[in-house]
């Protein structure tokens, strides 16, 4: 009891608000990032954790590399464009590609719940490596473990990731800076709707697949032919927006976004509007927001027009010197409004 | 449908015996190296993964590097000598021990279910920084996600781990010959029991702790002194007689172990007699097998013995021309048998 107490007294959380663990906790929201910033990163701080990038940067004598892990607990596990075999591939692959890195080798750790049908297993492995051979990644480590039924959902997946930063680029949330210009390379919202879609058993006019893709091509095209990019970051839980306000809140700058220049596909549009979600906020695993200083942003923009994974790139805003880490949005008849990390969650279980 | 027919008429596992995943593929027996060697292994197949090392051995330039992964469901989480936190720290560093890597950082991955207490998260969170600064690594980048209630277990924890390999060695179970001598660092068990005793909720005389440990101190140690080791394993799950069938197979050589040689703690063994198990099989997590050339078998076992981890170490056997791949050992009165990886599960979530 004693030794408990001990623990709770220093508890950074305040228990008597939250004594348990919530799906918000999860879910990409104000309590998730409560959970990081108050409980993990003081209890493990290093400066490879406390640059909050998607991948911690690690340098080896003069070779610089990134590692990241990602856990995927999706359901359903097929989905529209994808399932959590290639998703959980991609999703780190992109990862590692947002801290500049060439993927180099993967480890996968299987929990398996008892009664997982045999089948569906061998189509998430075929899937995986399908994916891993896709980006030329190995999947070089494993480890299966198995749980009994009911304390498990099938199949969770985690991938754990290393890359190598060939080029000398340095790329971080602290990089970005006032009057640096703003990037999105496609429409957003499909993801999350593909999967809510079938979650729901809602059947729409046409089938909305999951942007699913693996990013690493389309950041070594653009790095190679624009040197002054800042930072990167992929649009997953949380959205476009959450992810504007992470960078918001780390590098200390405030971000204005466009809302007319934000590709939404009509039928996403109609399927939030059915589900009530807001797309600024569904989960995204294959689109991206990029950093550009000034003079390099319509170079950056021609060079992800040009790859198939960018043919919608956009502008879609700037960096400003607010002090106030807001990020603000104009919607379509110039009205200015906060857009803030949302309080609870919004999807659960998007990846 | 015809998707599906395809993919199940090429699943390497017969699905008509086995259609659905079973506690037993992930309790270390043959049903879990039958998953690993007929359906993960030819799927992802790689030099790197088909070494079928506890880790596996990456290059880049002149460097050596080791990377692994293991997730954790281990119930109860908090068990005498130690918990899921320090278990996920200490077994990711032994793994990259036992290839002879110092390890140099970790990633964390959680999987919570809604309603785990947020004070038992804190403490894991904790003890695993504890252990992480104990072995001076860095949990350097991580990941949390959250399932609805009944869909996991409390807290599921993944860590992955790179570790650097410093000394010109080349540890495998592919470099494991006849003649090599057999050692073992101390008696077997405690950790499988000190588990179980809190699951079934069995009080002992004395409560028996694990033997939860980090071994890359040691296993420097050795290193340092004795150049001629060929193979290290530790001693997870399914035990020593596991890991024995699991070097034997890799490596096509026999093997000979001396029961009387084996130290079995008086309460763990009558532990294991209460719940029906046998020692040979009991999950250690601080328990390793060297593999040693026979003129630096003595040396070895005099740096083993040096090392507080080491204290109780021994001979235990030796390593045969046999092309059969067995694992024999000689009872208390002489008199041998095959010892084979078991068919079924013995102890599940044991770690």
């Amino acid at each position: 009891m004693e030794r408990e107490q001990e623990f709770s007294v220093s508890c950074p959380i305040p228990l008597q608000r939250y004594p348990n663990i919530t799906l918000a906790h999860g879910a990409g929201g104000k309590l998730m990032h409560g959970l990081i910033e108050e409980l993990f990163l003081p209890a493990f701080s290093n400066p490879a954790l406390d640059a909050r990038h998607d991948s911690a940067v690690l340098s080896h004598g003069a070779v610089n590399f990134a590692f990241t892990t990602d856990s995927y607990v999706v359901q359903p596990i097929f989905f529209p464009g994808g399932d959590i075999g290639s998703l959980a591939v991609y999703g780190t692959v992109n990862d590692l590609a947002m801290a500049g890195a060439r993927p180099w080798c993967l480890s996968a750790g299987f929990i398996l719940e008892e009664g997982f049908p045999m089948e569906a297993l061998w189509r998430v492995v075929q899937s995986m490596q399908q994916a891993a051979e896709h980006v030329g990644v190995c999947i070089v480590t494993g480890d299966t473990k198995v749980v009994d039924k009911g304390k498990g959902d099938g199949i969770f997946i985690n991938t754990a990731g290393i890359g190598v930063i060939e080029r000398d680029v340095s790329l971080s949330p602290q990089r970005v800076q006032p009057g640096d210009v703003l990037l999105l390379n496609g429409d957003i919202g499909r993801h999350g709707i593909a999967v809510m879609a079938v979650r729901e058993g809602i059947d729409f006019e046409t089938e909305i697949e999951s942007d699913l893709a693996p990013l690493s091509g389309i950041v070594g095209a653009l790095l190679e032919e624009s040197p002054e990019v800042h930072c990167m970051r992929d649009l997953t839980r949380g959205g476009l927006a959450t992810a504007l306000n992470e960078i918001a809140q780390t590098a200390g700058v405030g971000i204005e976004v466009d809302e007319n220049r934000i590709p939404v596909r009509e039928d996403v549009q109609g399927a939030c509007e059915l589900l009530g979600l807001d797309p600024l906020y569904v989960a995204n695993e294959g689109r991206f927001i990029t950093f550009a200083a000034p003079s390099d942003a319509e170079r950056a923009l021609c060079v992800l027009r040009a790859h198939e994974l960018g043919a919608g790139a956009s502008i879609i805003g700037s960096v400003t010197d607010s002090s106030s880490s807001r990020v603000i949005i104009r919607s379509a008849i110039g009205v200015p409004r906060i857009l803030d990390l949302l309080s609870g969650e919004q999807l659960p279980r998007i990846c």
